[in-house]
Order: structure tokens, then sequence, then C-alpha cells
């Protein structure tokens, strides 16, 4: 970026003008954006954002996993604890531009006009700090697994284990983190207190309901795993049928056999493979080798388990089928969750007396604000999608819904911050690991 | 490779020997070569070959598609017209160590021991020019079609074409010829009254017939397609799965119909999927697009036919049921061929008279024989490979078996030289297009 474009970027408090500036950085030919967590255009996006941060008068910690934080200090007479806003800058191969950094930047925003009240006199903080956070590598395009950063800053994720994630070209998250300067060793002023993440719902509910506002209750759950096939390398000419051992074939019965069950689900479960790695492909060698990403989500635990079986099962039968040893890498199980019912109802009351009509609702995506809520309480808030598409160039959210998205933000960041810290202590919450 | 090591291959006259030196070049760690067409390692590969052909005083000349020819000649006393061997000395990745090479090198040794009978008397050559050759871009690993390099010699591929093909990552032949400096302007002394080439077989059936020599009658057809199945990029997560339309699902879907299809066919058809490219291709995006590269070989066109109507109708079954569009982006046929009745003759008489068992047979990998033998005549000798491994490291062939096929060469070579260039013309096959 241009020197003198980013000291405009710097300067900006506008939502939208914000918005436009980040989606300049990583962009793609359709107007999506390429910012794979901790790639070079991660790096300047979290240039930018720094750069802002400071300029706004806030101050920088950068974690050990690269979880940035920017945060306004209210002073001792407002006490202790801190309240959260934010979401991620990391994006997917040919992304959203909203996706993640909408929550941050509207976080931002929120920041400034919590500020603004502040020094009016018109709210007292009962929270020493805000914080504005971006998370490292929430998609889990580059890195396994998804919600990295804030799995670790919740602890339900050991950060060595992270930083030792390799993506596609056995680069390692450190080794990435580093490059572009952004492996810290700083950390936030206080834990939450709450936590709070606007984002766009990446599914068509709100829409089809005609809702401006989801106040998210419960996520369902996923299981996630890496699994390979080995086979045997061939001349795809000569080598008899029954002789070949196609690592590719015993991952297509797979890959078709997962979507034919979730079609057949009624909508109880979903289930994709987004990822293959082949070797050594090419156009006349029999594969030797398939790694698939498969991806199975539903409700109720009772749901997932079942799949988990029913893969398990079918992985064996397709071993036997084709001759092809199997193994599963790596698994990952994001168990159902429940959010802070406190939350929900609070964040329900505030936003009605916006005079907003708000739903709540179920995510069937992962955000990082369900790795938070493991530990400290923590709400998501939606706004709609255009057609629910996401992961997409084709994301899209219009302004108004954009601007109301923000509106009820800083109303539910006032809420919080003129609560008692000691709320949470009364549900217990607080500090739970 | 050390100019000490360079020196030392160039001395070398024995065919064991090179195989291992040449083996070296792109070696990967279970023993296998990667020497992709017009990669560094092939650029290494031919740059060894140039300097050993220099050294043993052969004539060097490169063609406009990288075509490496290396000649005797043996004055103007022999007459005119060239007799050729070879085979290439590209790879699959991580393929066989002898898969062309021990064509080319087993050429140049055979050049060798035949320049010896002329000198000492005892072969009186009736073709001006010995040729050995190396084709480039056999293999159809990096560039597609396949045979390449010797399509474009016997007229059946436009050079420009040729040139044009670009490999995964968008780089055209041309500039890689020009970046290993091989997009050369030369041309071989004399058109081939005879192109002979030796190869291991790809298959068991010489290991199971327990013969040491075969002789290629005919070539199984092949049909090659590129093709590409388009949905749409949406979240793995929320994205209804009626509303998918995923790329990957309906690739699967079409590499499990061509196995199954092949497989149902008691042998007398053969299918794969060798290579695939998914894009966005992240764990938790819905593939917007696949592109498949789907061969089908069989030894009849009407069986031929047959299979690609089959194909055609799949794909549009399989677009029908996904939503996903298809678009054949590239075929190539490669029609079911005979070889030259006479040179089938010629060899089994020369064969014989070494007290060898060959036998007649099929080939259905294809082979740059093949490509030459549209327009010249040609003959294609196999000897066995160890349990029919092939585009495999483990692909291996005995020393005995190497050596008996050299012998085999060395005694069709000088029988060939010995004929009188007029014969081809009586049959009408010499020039013909």
């Amino acid at each position: 970026m241009p020197e003198s474009h980013r000291q405009d970027l710097e300067r900006l408090t506008d939502l939208q003008a914000m918005l436009a500036a980040f989606g300049e950085i990583g962009r793609t030919p359709k107007g999506g954006v390429t910012r794979l967590a901790a790639s070079a255009e991660d790096g300047q996006a979290r240039d930018a954002f720094c750069a802002w941060l400071r300029r706004q008068g806030f101050e920088v910690a950068v974690d050990r996993v690269g979880n940035l934080f920017g945060y306004l200090d209210f002073g001792e007479a407002a006490g202790s604890g801190a309240v959260y806003c934010g979401s991620h800058l990391d994006s997917q191969p040919d992304g959203g531009r909203f996706d993640g950094t909408y929550g941050v930047l509207a976080g931002a925003c929120a920041a400034l006009a919590v500020r603004e009240r502040v020094r009016a006199g018109r709210l007292r903080p009962r929270h020493r700090y805000l914080v504005v956070v971006s998370w490292t590598n929430e998609e889990g395009a580059r890195y396994q697994p998804s919600l990295l950063g804030s799995s670790v800053f919740s602890g339900a994720l050991d950060a060595s284990e992270a930083l030792e994630a390799r993506d596609g070209q056995g680069v390692s998250l450190a080794e990435a983190l580093r490059a572009i300067d952004y492996l810290g060793d700083g950390a936030p002023p206080a834990e939450p207190d709450w936590y709070v993440e606007l984002h766009v719902e990446q599914g068509a509910v709100l829409e089809r309901e005609g809702r401006p506002l989801g106040i998210v209750s419960h996520c369902w759950g996923a299981r996630k795993f890496r699994l390979r096939f080995s086979g045997q390398a061939d001349h795809t000419g000569p080598t008899p049928m029954a002789d070949r051992r196609d690592a590719l074939r015993a991952a297509s019965l797979l890959i078709a056999g997962v979507s034919e069950r979730a079609l057949a689900s009624d909508g109880c479960l979903h289930g994709s493979v987004g990822r293959i790695l082949v070797e050594p492909n090419s156009p006349n060698v029999v594969p030797r080798s398939a790694t698939l990403f498969v991806e199975l989500r539903a409700g109720e635990e009772s749901l997932l388990d079942a799949a988990e079986a029913w893969l398990t099962s079918a992985i064996d039968r397709i071993s036997e089928e084709t001759g092809c040893r199997s193994e599963i890498e790596m698994a990952t199980r994001r168990t159902v969750e429940t959010f802070d019912p406190d939350g929900v109802a609070i964040a329900k009351q505030v936003v009605e007396s916006l005079g907003l009509e708000a739903m709540t609702m179920a995510t069937i995506a992962g955000h990082d604000a369900l790795a938070l809520q493991r530990r400290f309480p923590a709400m998501l808030l939606f706004v709609p999608s255009a057609g629910g598409v996401s992961h997409s160039p084709a994301e899209f959210t219009a302004e108004q819904d954009l601007e109301r998205g923000l509106e009820a933000l800083v109303a539910v960041l006032c809420r919080l911050l003129a609560g008692r810290p000691e709320d949470r202590d009364s549900r217990g919450r607080g500090g739970e690991a």
C-alpha cells in the first residue's frame, strides 16, 4: 500500500470507508479478498490495523500466536477488568471481504464511539479496558485447526502445538508469523469480562425472516478429519484394473458418500470435503495417495456420533474395496455449544431498546466467540448476508445492515461497560478454565 | 552434477554404468527419478547426454520443440537416408529410472557397437546416418498431450500448438525449453527410413510368459480428456446441502463411475483419473471448480466409441444431479494402431537368430514409436518389467534382461542398416504423411 494511502487509512473513522480500504488488501479480481493467515497480505492488513489503532490512541499488544489487541484504558477510576470485541482479519482464498473484517473494524469504530460517550460524560465505565481484538487464523484455510488464535487464548489449544501447525508447503505458523513480524510476546492488559463478536450471518435466515439482527444462542458441533488413502503408483495404461490400488478412486467413493449421507439427512447433518491433495497427481499415473479434509456438522452430539461412526466404517469399507490403506491423521471435535444465556438476554434487551427486531438463532459456522465462551462470557451477533453466500467473493451485506450492526454493537458495549465487573463472578464464569 | 562426475559420465560406454549415472539426475528418495519435461532436471539429463554424444563423436542437433538428435555419419558411400533409435529422457514425478531412459541409453550404446562393426569392416551400411534420439515430453506429466515431441516430428501435432502447451503453473513449453536452453532450430540430417524403440514393458506379460523380449505388433487406442466441473464457492458449514453446487462432489461421482465401468469391462476397457485440480481447495469452502484428467483405453475403436459416449452422458447426468456446469476443455484421441508388419517380421527373424525366444504382443501404454509409425516405419521392442510396475520408483528390470534387449537392438539396427533404403519406397511408407 502506498504511504499516502496508509496515512489516509489511519485517519479514517467511518466504517464504510474503512471496509473499502481493507477490501483493497489482498483484493481479488471478483472483489473478494485472499488474506490467508500470516501471509504477506495478512501482514499488510495487520500493519494497517496497528497503524490505525496507534493513530487513534489505542495501545497495541501482540501475543505469542499473533493475536492482535488494541485497547483503550479508562483509568483506575473505572476499576479493573475488560470488555472485548472483535473478530479476525484473515480470509479464505478468494473469500468475502466482510467475513471477520467487519467484526474487527466495527469493533474499532464502536470503541471510538464508546470513548466519545465516556469523554462527554454520558457513560461511566465500570471496566477499566475496552479491547478490540483480531484473532489469528480463524478461517482454518492455511492452518488447521480453525479458530486457532482464540482457542489458544481460551486455553483449549496449546500455544506450542498451534505454532507447529504447518501449511500445504510445510511452513509452520511460527515461521509464517515471524516472517511478517507478528510472533509477539505481549498480552492484553486484562482478561475479558465479556467478549462480543459481530459477524455477517453466513446463512440466509435473517434475510428470509426479514430481521436486521440475530443474537446467537447456540452453535452446531463440528467434527473435522484429515485422512489419507494410500495405494500404489502405477501406469494408468497397462496396469490391469483389478490390480490397481487407486487412492483417488478411494477418495472419490468417500467424498460421494459424505455428500450422499448429508443430503439424505433432511438438513440435520451437513458434510463436505473442501480440500484434497493427490500424489503424484500426473495424468497417466494411478494416484498413490489422496489426503482429504472431511467435515461433518450437526446440532446434536448424538447425530455427530452417528455420523462419525458411519465415516469410520465407510473408510474401512472403501479401504477393503480399493486395496488402499487408510489413516485418520488429524481429528478435531468441536462440541455443540450454548452461549451464556445472560448475554443473550442482555443483547436482546439492548437491541430491542434501539427499536431493532432481533431474533435469537443458531450458528452452524464456527466463530471465535465459540472458542472464547468456553472460558469467558461471550456474545455473538449477526447481521444479514445476501443469499447467505459466504467464503466467496459474492459475499455481500448492505450498508444499512452493516450500520445497524455497528449501532447495536455500540449499545451492547456501553451496556456491558456500565455493568459491574462483579456481575460475572456471581455467575461463576470469569476465569473458569 | 560436479564437473568431475560429468567427465566420468562422458567416458562411460557401459549400459549399466550409464543407467546408474542417469538415475542420479533427479533421483528421488525411493530410487525413482523426477525429471519432468523441460524442467531443470531434464535440462541436466539433456546436458549430460549431449556431452556424452559429443565426446563419443556424434553430431548433435536440437529441433524447435527440443527433440534431441545425436547422429553418426557413415559417409556418402553409404548412400542416403537414416536409421533412428531412441526413446525419451523425461519422467513421471517419482517415476521409474528405466522408463524411456533405457531406450535412449541402449540406443546410444548400440550405436557405438554398430560403429565398431562398421569400422571393423563387418558391416557395410546402406543408410548414411544412424541417429539416436530423445523425444521431448513423452510422458505427458508436465505438458499435455503426451508423445508431444514425436508427434510434432511425425506431423500429427503442430509445433506452435505444442510450444503453447502450459503446465500447472502456466509456464509454456516454449518458455520452459528456453530456460534450459533446448529451444533449438536444428534438424537431423535425414528423415528416418526406420525408427526402432526399445522400452521396458510396463506390464507383466513377458514376465508371466517367461519371454526375454516382446515385439509389439499393435497398440490400444486411448482417449484422454481434460474436463472441468464448475459449481459455486460457499461455506461448508451453514450452506444447506441442497443449495450446494459442489464441484468436487461432481468430480468424485465421475471418478468413481470411470473406475466402475472399467472394472466391469472384463479387461476390455482401462480407465483412470490420474490428476485433479480443485479450487479454492480450502477445508471449509465448498469447491467451486474441479478439473479432471480422464483416460479411457481399449483395443478396439468400437469399445472406445462406446466408452466415450458413456463418459459424455455421465458428465451430463452428474451436471444435472449436482447443479455444476461441465466443459470438456481438451480431448486427445489416439487410435488403435498396427505396427509395420515388415518391421515385426524383421525383428522376429533377427531376434530368433540370436536364440532369444521373442513373442509378438500388444502395448496398452503409448510410446513415441506409435507417433512415429503414423509416418515412418517403426518397431517397438519390449524387455520384461518386474511385476509390470511402472510410473513408480518400484519399477525394475533385471540387468540380464536389459543386456539382452541391447543385444537385440544392436542386431536389429545392423540388419536395418545393411538393408537397402529403397526397400521402404517399394512399400510406399517413406515420406507418407
